[in-house]
C-alpha cells in the first residue's frame, strides 16, 4: 500500500470508534468541541505528504506544544536545563503535585505541567512575556512552515479562568527557587503556548525535523543538534503520555506527545512525523481514538521502533 | 570501522573508568566480585559477532533473568498475564512496595521484583518449583545455544538468606490475591531465575530473538510472536532500569535490562542484541561503566532507535 | 444517675443502633460472629463495676491487645524500645506498608500492626514463641483476675491463614534489621496476642491500671510507673484508632484502643476503665455502636479529658 | 509549691536550655529575634496568674493563631465547616502537599497551613479582607483583655515575600472548588493572623475560655459551647505540633498549638491555660525550650490529662 493508501485505511478503520472518549471539560472553551471531528497527516522525511478526515481543521494543541517549547529551551540554555528538570517518567498524573515536594522542586520531566513550566521560565529569562510569546508561535510558524499558526485567545483566557492547579505547581516550584520569573508572567506564557491552534497538517510538518536528526529535510536547516534530537525523542517515548507512557510505547513503539485537545504528535524516526486529532480522551488524558490510530498505522507501516 | 574494531574501541574508552561504582554488597556472594571485571559482546541478526575483555566469564545476571521469564509466561498465560502486571514506568526503586498499596497489589511492571515475582508465580502454576527452575534453565540453554549455563547455587542460597524484602513483596500481593503460589514456591524459582549464571557471549546471544522480530536469525526457530516481541522491547526501554530508565533512553536510546550483578542486556532491533558486563553501579543500581559502555557503542554504531 | 443507671441508659439509647456496622470478614472465625451482641463494662477506681448486655461474653480482643503488649515490652526494653518504634500517628490504614518504607521500616507507632509486630517481637527476645504466649496470657489473667482469660485457637489458626500482609510488614521490618526473630516466630506470638478472648467485664478490669496511675487500685500492686502509664495513654489518644485517632480524640475524648473484634478499651484517667463490644464496624475499622456507646458514657459522666 | 513557685523553678531549670534550637528563618523578619528570649505565664480558672522570663513582651504567635481562627469559624459556620476540613493528624510536615493531592483538597485538620487557610476562607465569607483582620484582631483583643494586641506589619509583609508555599496550597484547594475567595484575599487575611503579636501573658489570657468549657471565666462571657471547646482541645491535642503531635501528647500531656515564632500555647482543662514563648525551635518547627518547660511545668502541677 502507498503511504497514502495507508492513511485512508486507518481512515476508514476508525469509522466504528469516532466519537469515543471523553471531551476535555476542564477548560470551558475546549469542552464544546464536536467529539466526532477526526483527523491524521503523515509528513514523510522524503517529502511524502498524506492525509485525512479533518486534517486542516486548526485545534487547540495543549501540551503537544511542550515539546517545541523544550526544544527552544535546550536551545537557549543548553545541558544547565537539566539541573532544574529531570528525564523521568512519574508514574503519576499530568498534573500532579506529589513527586515535587518528595523532589524539593524539581519536576520529574519536561512533558509534565510542572516540568513545562519550568521550560517556559527559562525561555522567559531576558524578556518579556509578550516577546515570549511571539517567539514560540513564530518558531512554530518557521517549522509549520505557514504564518497562519497562531493563538486560540478564547481558550488561553479560558484557562486562565481554570488555571489554579497550575498556579499550585508554579507557587510550589517558586518556593523551592526553581522559578526565576513572576509566577503571573510565566503563566501568561504558559497559557499561551498551550492555546497554540494547528491542523494535523500543521503540526506534523512542525515536528519533522524530530525524525530528521533534528534538521527540516525541507530546508536543510538546522534545528537542534542530532543528539538533543534523539534526546527529545526519548523524553517523549519515556514521559510523553503522562502515566499511560509505558501503555503507548507497548501499543505504538514510536515516541509521541498528547494534548487534551485530543491531539498526538509521534514520530517515527528516519521516516515520517505524524499528527492526529481526535477530542474524545481516555481515562488516563490522552485522545483515545487518535491513540487507535496511531497503533494502526504503526502497524501498517511497519515504523514501530521496537 | 568494523564491529569488532568498534567493540575493542569502547572497550579501550572505558580503561579510564574500569572500577568505578559500587559493587552490590546485599546479596554477600556478589559482594566479592572484582570490580575491575569488564566485558562486551554484541550478536548481530546477521552472525556476526564480536566481544572484548572478560566477555567469557559468567556472572549473575540476576534481574536480566525478568526479559527471559517474561518472554515465558507470556507464551504461557497471553494477555492474562496483563489483569496481574501492568506495563507502566514506576518512579520508584526497583524494590519498592508504595505503589502496590496504592494499586491494590497490581505492580506496575514485569521488570520491577514484584512484577517479576508474579510472572514467575505465573510460570509456576501446574508445575512444581524444581520444573519451574529446570524449564527456565533450559530455555536459556537452548536460546544461548549453549548447555553450560546453570545456576549459581551459593548466589541463590544468598539471597535466600537476604531476601526478606522479596518475601515481603510477595505476601504483600498474596494478601490481595495476586500471587497463586505459595511464597516459598516463589521465591525458591525467583532466587533461582536470578542466581542463573551466563558470560557476555552467552547473555548476547540469548538475546538475540528480541532484535529479529521474535525468531532466532541464527535456527529460524519462533521464540515469540513479533508483536509480542516489539512489546517486550517496549517494556525494556519503558522500565528496564527502574528509576533510572527516562536516563538510560536519553543516554543511550536502545531498550534494556540491567541487573545488580553489573549485566546489562540491551537490544538494537533490527541489528543485534548487547551484553555488557562492570560490577560496579550507580546510585540508581545499574552498571555505571556498562551505561558508559553501551552509550558510546550506541554513539559509534548508530543504532539508537531514535 | 449513678454510674449503673448511665450504663443502663447507655445501653438503651444503642437499642435503635445495634447491629449497625460491618463485620469484619477478613477473619473467616470471626465473620460468623452475631452483629447484634452490645456489651459494655465499667469499672472505677473506687471499685465501683456497671454493665451491661452481653458484657460477660468473651470475644476476640485482636488490637486491643497492643495495649498489653506494650505494657509489657516497656517494662521489659525501657526506653530502647523507642529506638525501633516511634510515637506519632500516621494518617494512614492499620496496615499500611508505605510509611515504613519512607521511614526505613520503623513504624510510627507501637499501636499499629507493624508496631505491634515490633512489640512483640521485643517480647520474644531470650524466649521461645511458646513461653512468650504464656507470659501474656498469665499478665492478663492476673490484671481480669480471671484464671479463664484464654486464646480461641481457631481465630489463632484463622489469622494464620489470612496473615499474608502480617508476614509482608514482619519480611519488610526485617529487611531493614528491624526485626530479630524469625517472622514465623513472631508471627506465632502475634497471632495468638490478637486471638486473646474476654468479655468487657474482663477487659475493663484489666485495663484499670491504665486510669490509676500504673498500680491496680484493688490489690495496690504496681504494674508501671506513672509517667509511663501516662505515656500508654497519650499514645492511645493519638493512635488508637489508626486513621480515624483524630476522630475519636473529637468525638469521645478519652485515650482508647479498638479491635477488629468489635471491642474498644477506654481509659479516664483517675476514674474508670470501660470496655464495650459491637462486632459491626465503621468504614474506618472501629466498632460503630461501640463509639456511639462511648460518646453517650462520656457525655453523662463527664469524664472526657478535654 | 504554689502556682509562681512553680513558674520561677521552671524557668530556673530552662537556664541551661536557653539559646538551644534554630530559630525559624525563612521568614526573614523573624529571623532577626534574640535567640536567648524566654517568657511563661500561667493565667489558672480561679484568676490566678503567674509568669517568668519576657512573658511580657509580644512576640510573632504565627500558627498559634490558628486555634483562635477555628474558634471564630466554628461559631460562624457551625459543622459545615467539617465539610471543609478534617479532623485527622496527617502524620506529614506543616506545610505538605501531599495528603491534599490525595485527598481531593481537603486538608486534613484546621492547625496544618491548608487548613488553617480553608478556616480564614469561611471566614473571608461575606466580608472584605480588611474587616476580616480587624474582626480577628478584635477578638484577640477582648480575649487578652488588652487593646493592645496589634499586627506586626513587618512579619506580615515578609510573609507576603515568602508566601509562595501557601500561595500554592490555596490554589490547589481551589482547583478542587475548596476554596471560595480570591487566593490573594485569603492569603491577605492569613498572613496577617500570622503576623499578630501577642505577649505570653496576652496569649495565656486570651486562651483561658479553653480550659473553662468554653466561657471566660473573669467575665463570665460564653465564647463557645462547652462541647466545641472539648472539641477544638482534641484537635490541638492530635494535630497541634504538625508531624510531632505524638512526641508533644507523650511528652506534655497537654492539648496545645506552637507557632514558629516560638510561641506555644497549652491548655489544662478545668485548671489553666500556659503560654511559653523561646524563639529556638526543634528539627520539627516546634519551639525546643518551649516544649521542655511545659514538660516541667506539667509534673510540677501534675495537670497532665493522662
Amino acid at each position: 500500500m502507498s503511504l497514502s493508501e495507508i492513511v485512508e485505511q486507518v481512515h476508514r478503520e476508525m469509522a466504528d470508534h469516532i466519537g469515543a472518549g471523553k471531551v476535555a471539560d476542564y477548560i470551558p472553551a475546549l469542552a464544546e468541541i464536536d467529539p466526532r471531528k477526526f483527523g491524521l497527516a503523515v509528513v514523510t522525511c522524503d517529502g511524502d505528504t498524506a492525509s485525512a478526515g479533518d486534517a486542516d481543521e486548526p485545534f487547540s494543541i495543549q501540551s503537544v506544544s511542550k515539546v517545541f517549547t523544550l526544544t527552544l529551551a535546550l536551545e537557549k540554555a543548553g545541558v544547565a536545563l537539566w539541573e532544574r528538570v529531570g528525564r523521568e517518567p512519574t508514574g503519576s498524573a499530568f498534573n500532579s503535585i506529589v513527586q515535587l515536594e518528595h523532589e524539593a522542586g524539581i519536576p520529574r520531566n519536561p512533558l509534565i505541567n510542572a516540568g513545562a513550566i519550568v521550560v517556559t521560565d527559562e525561555l522567559l529569562a531576558d524578556h518579556t512575556p509578550e516577546q515570549t510569546v511571539e517567539d514560540i508561535v513564530a518558531f512554530l510558524r518557521t517549522r509549520a512552515d505557514d504564518p497562519s499558526v497562531g493563538i486560540d485567545l478564547e481558550v488561553a483566557w479560558s484557562e486562565g479562568d481554570t488555571g489554579d492547579r497550575n498556579a499550585s505547581l508554579a507557587h510550589f516550584m517558586r518556593s523551592f527557587g526553581n522559578l526565576k520569573g513572576r509566577v503571573e508572567d510565566v503563566l501568561h506564557v504558559y497559557f499561551r503556548q498551550c492555546a497554540i491552534a494547528m491542523s494535523c497538517r500543521q503540526l506534523a510538518r512542525a515536528g519533522l525535523y524530530l525524525a530528521h536528526a533534528g534538521t527540516d529535510p525541507m530546508t536543510g536547516e538546522r534545528v537542534i543538534s542530532e543528539v538533543r534530537t534523539r534526546r527529545i525523542n526519548a523524553i517523549m517515548m519515556s514521559c510523553g503520555h503522562y502515566d499511560a507512557s509505558g501503555e503507548f510505547a507497548f501499543q505504538v513503539g514510536l515516541p509521541g506527545k498528547s494534548g487534551v485537545g485530543g491531539g498526538i504528535l509521534a514520530i517515527a524516526p528516519r521516516q515520517a512525523a505524524i499528527a492526529v486529532w481526535s477530542p474524545g480522551l481516555n481515562e488516563r488524558g490522552n485522545s483515545l481514538v487518535g491513540t487507535l490510530a496511531l497503533e494502526r498505522l504503526g502497524a501498517l507501516t511497519g515504523w514501530s521502533v521496537f
